[in-house]
């Protein structure tokens, strides 16, 4: 009987941990898989052999795996690690797999991560050695390919528009003009400010404006949209992606002419910068508002949806690999919008390595201002479903990650 | 029989239709109050005549009094109007009151409206008026004199540890040095940015700093706390107060040189200010955020127990006004910590009138980078308790507000 081990990798999301215990829960039932380890700190942590076992953790412990499964980030850490496709160092890598008598080695992570999966897939492979490398993604961008929606985006999408509604209360009260501009992730790709679309319902109009990198920004255009939505309501809510950019391709930010305390150019983000725009053209009250990592950690407003979708990805990525796949990835298709409904599956992991999948320019309106009915109605049951967060001290009550910390003894002082 | 008035007045908080909810429930229930009129954007709106009738949309409505319970900001509007004083302005006030045949009229507002309240009862009390004008306290600043701890507060403190929280695990991921820095609201009061200590439990050491305005800020001190921190742990977060001043009383923020693309001196948040400070003298990752309004919106994740409290608070002032009394707000008394238990009663408005409560020194440690022992006792019992947020399409099913925007028969486009 072999052992297998977890990773993961890249940025965190509300879900990566969904996939953990998704790929716990198929390999502690499995008669084919002895020992789960876990991998701290992605690739890099394996280099340095810095392993820990998971059965004696989550295996017959059903409170622990589902506070696992409802906790944000990363509970084995992460790197940022590419490997270098050298074979001296793929071979460091099956060494250490070896000794831990690893039959199957499990990725969560982005495209960067799925090209570890395709190099290290491929080496195996061509070597006859006999260990199954399988992926699972997630990213909140949702710009991966070969996946109808990337498990992490449905969460951090259900943050965006619940933000957006509750910013949009917060302003309604005064009946003076003002204009909030909220940014979200997502420097290339744009779906996660289009999910705001979705706080937009039968009694509310926000977001009254909805500007995506996908499509050139005019800084002109947008002092004109803003102007003609203040003629018609009090308060309007604006949400730009961190990553738009003018039509020579320069961010939005990078036109800011700040100089810090030190002399430094400093770049704020597109949201502060427009909000100078507006009190200059317009002069009405602004304000800019950038969730930053909030949006990606807010496990307590997780999409239910989203997070049983990553679980059952870890899942079908254990059994690929049991079942003898190699340079795979766990993915899902979509059946039916109404009622909501996806298929299961492995893919080959070149599909997703390394590429971007952005918004299609007919899934955004004419004038670039706002989306079309087309990604409303591919984002709507993505957000679905309320997550039961386990609470203790009236805070959400999270898997303990004290092993992530160096100085771990000091929470015993 | 007489009518009632109700009116919201000041900033949102998560919780102040809470005690519109609570207040709504006693006088729908009383036999000594017929009509319940609604001011539309506080004293401001009774000004104008811009009032509504909520018997028609509460009234024997469970779930629409429920939602209402729940739904932040304010159902009825704001405004930032202080009576004037003089008897011109009064008369016109009572004028309005009398052709509606108002008996109680009921204001929720902080330390500003709760002058409106006084000075409009003295007003009818020296004139031989018969109205009863009684106030509702809130406030997430936790500034109120006359009361335990302000409703609102509760809330957003819960907001504030939980992203301290949700933020410490996004932060956990990666083993580099790192520095958050979050910026709480409160400009002249700690309370809030204190509440951050409460996600400091037995599995978590963050924040690791905590600075309060109460405290006069020393930048150079700061940079060797940080730097003493990170000499222990990977990943610091620090948690400012938005109002830190220096030992000659100007905002750390007023230090920055920088200058807009149009050339303004623009004033970034302190926790902008800070970041720059770190990046220069300790030159590791820095991130500063600043959860603005969103920390004062957050329904979804408010206080059980300051939503009650609220509600009570509703009930309580409009028994005071029924009973005869006038220039009263409704108030709370601490029994106990450990069992938390409190005792509604009323006080003399006089006590909470443009009034400031602070931080005492006492609760914040020595040097001035911590809160102490006792602050956490306190605090403690206020985040307890899950409030069940209705949800529809995915996102929280707050209560219907259109009635406040001018432009309302756009939604029906």
């Amino acid at each position: 009987m072999k052992n297998m081990i977890i990773g993961q990798s890249g940025g965190p999301t509300a879900v990566i941990n969904s996939s953990l215990a998704g790929a716990l829960d198929y390999a502690f039932s499995s008669n084919k898989i002895d020992t789960v380890y876990g991998m701290i700190n992605g690739i890099e942590g394996l280099l340095e052999d810095n392993i820990i076992i998971l059965n004696d953790i989550f295996e017959d412990k059903p409170y622990e795996l589902n506070r696992l499964k409802l906790s944000p980030a990363m509970y084995l850490g992460s790197c940022r690690y590419k490997l270098k496709g050298e074979n001296a160092e793929f071979k460091i890598v099956v060494d250490i797999l070896e000794k831990y008598n690893i039959g199957y080695f499990v990725y969560i992570g982005g495209n960067d991560s799925m090209d570890t999966v395709k190099k290290l897939s491929d080496y195996t492979i061509a070597n006859g050695i006999d260990i199954k490398i399988v992926g699972i993604p997630k990213t909140i961008d949702n710009d991966l390919a070969g996946i109808d929606h990337s498990p992490g985006f449905g969460s951090a999408a259900k943050y965006i528009a619940s933000c957006v509604r509750e910013v949009a209360y917060d302003t309604s009260i005064y009946s003076i003009k003002s204009v909030h501009i909220i940014e979200a992730m997502g420097r290339n790709a744009g779906w996660l400010t289009a999910s705001s679309v979705l706080a937009r319902q039968e009694d509310m109009l926000a977001p009254h404006l909805i500007y995506l990198p996908e499509v050139p920004f005019s800084v002109e255009q947008f002092v004109n949209d803003v102007k003609a939505k203040l003629e018609e309501y009090n308060s309007i809510i604006v949400v730009v992606s961190e990553g738009i950019r003018d039509a020579e391709g320069n961010y939005i930010t990078a036109d800011m002419g700040n100089k810090d305390v030190f002399g430094h150019t400093q770049l704020s983000g597109a949201a502060a910068y427009l909000k100078c725009v507006i009190e200059k053209e317009i002069g009405c009250k602004v304000r800019a508002l950038e969730p930053s990592v909030i949006q990606r950690s807010a496990g307590h407003i997780s999409s239910l949806t989203d997070v049983e979708e990553a679980f059952n990805l870890g899942e079908v990525a254990v059994e690929a690999a049991v079942n003898g796949k190699s340079g795979v990835f766990s993915t899902l298709r979509r059946i039916s919008d109404r009622p909501y409904s996806v298929e299961y599956g492995v893919g080959d992991v070149a599909l997703v390595a390394n590429i971007e999948k952005k918004v299609p320019r007919s899934w955004i309106n004419q004038e670039g201002n706002d989306v079309a009915q087309e990604m409303v109605d591919y984002l709507k049951p993505l957000i679905e479903g309320v997550v039961q967060t386990p609470y203790r001290n009236g805070l959400p009550d999270y898997v303990d990650i004290r092993h992530l910390d160096e100085k771990k003894q000091r929470y015993s002082d």
